[in-house]
């Protein structure tokens, strides 16, 4: 009775079965499973416990589930181990199986190539709609459920594609070639997972065919994994703009947590201590008129503020869509404006508090007119730094909440002091 | 020949058609859309130009549409309408239809009930397949094709699920009752959205059904709304831990992005004044060892990245997983770790640098030490202040960086002018 549970369940309610058991009790599940579900299990573990299983079942079994898991997670999985192990499974696996994911694993990571399944159906438009079903139902336990049935031609080009209502809709004598839909809309193999991702978003598809040159159909990409890429992008973006460390969740550990951290806590020590050998240079002024010390952090954390907003605004919208130049001045001009409006509005209020509080209109002009130039000086940090980066062809979330702060930093006492420095004679 | 162009695109690429079309011209454009078309175009639609496109058909054309479009989409385009407006459309519309959209209205936003459809094919246990079939075929032009049909029983309870694939691959005459699936898993009205979007995910589903109280069959939530709802809230919690302010995009002007970013920016400049106050109380130990103001930015500035840190680990871990009093405590103990190893790796640093730099080893052992216990603290705030915002079921992600880097600003300086005063004496 344990199989006939066992098969009711999803994979997912499996593998949250296998992780709540306690140790000593997960090889006799193992034993349990069809090697099928062993597949399901597998793809939904995370990579410790993957390997742990892999262990447990030994070779033989091993590349027997191989065989029957979807190959982009096999893929992602085989990548992880030695070279002299991963050599083992694929020459153990079959052929065909083996052949599928190391084509799989040729291309770069987060390309549609390195994502994409081979288990879809395709099917030739000379064939009638009963030819199509019949092939369905020989392919149907391999295939990925989703709704559709690629069309190509004599020489694998694609030409067409065929929804699962489409032929459950067409009579069993129709030939596809006359109810395909021909305007297939594709990726290639190369493009970035988040260009896929947002194909698929848009045209809200199930599923996106993977081409080659000449349009030769290798894959598809399923909305299941374009989920997992949205989430895990979206976690990286968090990541980066925070500078909080690669993949550390509630479980890691805390030396492991520490060190992901450390390196840009160290870097951005360093370069905060530049903001220390300017106020150092500014020592007689600072000595002369201790009250701008008062100012010095909610100045210098008020530039970080504006910095970060306008960072994750550009940051986030670069993910949503492409850049040209005419964007990019619109962009720096928009956050121009937005700098010089926020600067001169809380410059203003500051002005009128530091005068009230130390009673000296001088000092409120020095705190008030240092805040509207780096309001403004920090708005378009944080709007330029990521649009270069980006240029560049690097990551621009790379440019950090924390680097920008730390930054900003530097620019507002700058500032700050030097135009302190030049009213040096009214603040005393 | 327009027509038939326009019935080979797809709804995503009939708007962005539009969108770039000079005002002048979309009228024109609008006349040779079918009422269908309009309602795909319209579904694509930001808000402002869906009221423009509504204002150009009329009353009596544009409730022609709403007839069919989604009605997840049409709620929430009603919502936004002045009420005389939308009570206009829903009793203009068909009165099934406006009753469905209606029925969706009376839920909270963020709800399953709020997000479903009503287009999905529902179908009785003791059908054949070939009856199922027969009601696919009259049904396949309005619901949504997604691949599964719905098995109710006569109190419309849920009571199974068929996929498109199992009627394919099923004997004609079989019945549904024998091919059904029977642990259909399900949402209720009111469960979160993001909750749903978690199950989805999870269990690699194309759509999830929404039950009533009694497991009665409302509706169903599509995955194609789910990458939308995963994609809004990754960006929800972007602008919230940025503090940057809602929905700003780079087609936001200037005045409206300053707008609603300003709210933050005047709570942070009056927060960050405590700091002030604070530096003020130290004015005496300031004055006389002005070398301290050196290591201010630093101090403050690293506190407030530690805390960022955290609070991104936080924010982001309990977006994907539930949490207990045992996480909670794991989790503020890990942290504390954390804070401690990178307290004292930063605070060693920074010790030896400051000696080095102003030749005064009590002025290395103030710095470092304060260092040490600011970082310790900035990682625990970073941890508990979304912790405690979490238990009283407000978004954690509203102690965005920001403000923890302002509120570490204050702890940070307490500290530093506190260890500073107790060793002043060896620091002139
Ligand atoms: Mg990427
Ligand atoms: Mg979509
Ligand atoms: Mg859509
Ligand atoms: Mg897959
Ligand atoms: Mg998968
Ligand atoms: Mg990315
Ligand atoms: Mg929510
Ligand atoms: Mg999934
Ligand atoms: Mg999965
Ligand atoms: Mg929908
Ligand atoms: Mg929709
Ligand atoms: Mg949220
Ligand atoms: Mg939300």
């Amino acid at each position: 009775e344990v199989h006939s549970i066992l098969n009711e369940l999803q994979p997912y309610d499996i593998a949250e079965l296998y992780n709540n058991l306690p140790q000593k009790h997960r090889p006799r599940f193992l034993i349990f499973l069809e090697t099928e579900q062993l597949a399901d299990l597998l793809q939904e573990l995370e990579r410790g416990k993957q390997l742990d299983v892999l262990n447990k079942l030994g070779l033989e079994k091993s590349v027997k589930v191989m065989d029957l898991m979807d190959n982009d997670d096999l893929a992602n999985l085989l990548e992880d181990l030695a070279p002299d192990k991963k050599e083992a499974f694929l020459s153990g696996m079959k052929q065909e199986e083996s052949k599928a994911v190391q084509d799989l694993m040729k291309y770069p990571p987060e390309t549609a190539g390195r994502i994409m399944t081979n288990r879809y159906v395709w099917i030739r438009h000379y064939y009638t709609v009963r030819d199509a079903v019949d092939k369905l139902k020989v392919f149907a336990e391999i295939a990925e459920s989703i709704n559709y049935l690629y069309v190509i031609d004599d020489n694998k080009k694609l030409i067409g594609v065929v929804s699962y209502r489409d032929l459950i809709l067409a009579d069993a004598n129709e030939k596809i070639a006359t109810i395909m839909f021909e305007r297939v809309i594709s990726v290639t193999v190369d493009t970035d997972q988040e260009q896929v991702a947002s194909i698929i978003e848009k045209y809200d598809f199930l599923a996106v065919p993977v081409v080659e040159k000449d349009n030769v159909l290798v894959g598809i990409v399923t909305i299941d994994d374009v989920i997992d890429i949205v989430i895990r992008e979206a976690t990286e973006d968090i990541e980066k703009l925070s500078a909080s460390g690669k993949a550390i969740d509630f479980d890691t550990k805390s030396f492991v947590a520490a060190y992901r951290r450390l390196p840009w806590l160290i870097l951005l020590l360093l370069i905060g201590l530049i903001s220390g050998t300017i106020i150092s240079r500014f020592e007689e002024t600072l000595q002369k008129v201790v009250a701008l010390a008062f100012f010095m952090p909610m100045i210098a954390g008020m530039t970080g503020n504006t910095g970060t907003q306008s960072l994750a605004v550009v940051v986030r919208g670069l993910i949503v869509r492409d850049i040209d130049k005419k964007l990019i001045f619109h962009l720096i001009l928009r956050e121009l404006k937005v700098g010089i409006i926020i600067g001169i509005i809380c410059g203003f209020l500051i002005a009128i508090i530091a005068f009230i509080w130390q009673g000296n209109p001088f000092l409120g002009l020095v705190v008030g007119s240092s805040l509207v130039m780096t309001l403004i000086i920090g708005t378009l940090a944080g709007t330029v730094i990521p649009l270069i980066l980006y240029k560049f062809n690097i990551d621009p979330a790379i440019a950090s909440g924390p680097l920008i702060t730390t930054l900003n930093d530097i620019l507002s006492l700058t500032i700050y002091f030097g135009i302190a420095s030049l009213f040096i004679a009214y603040l005393m």
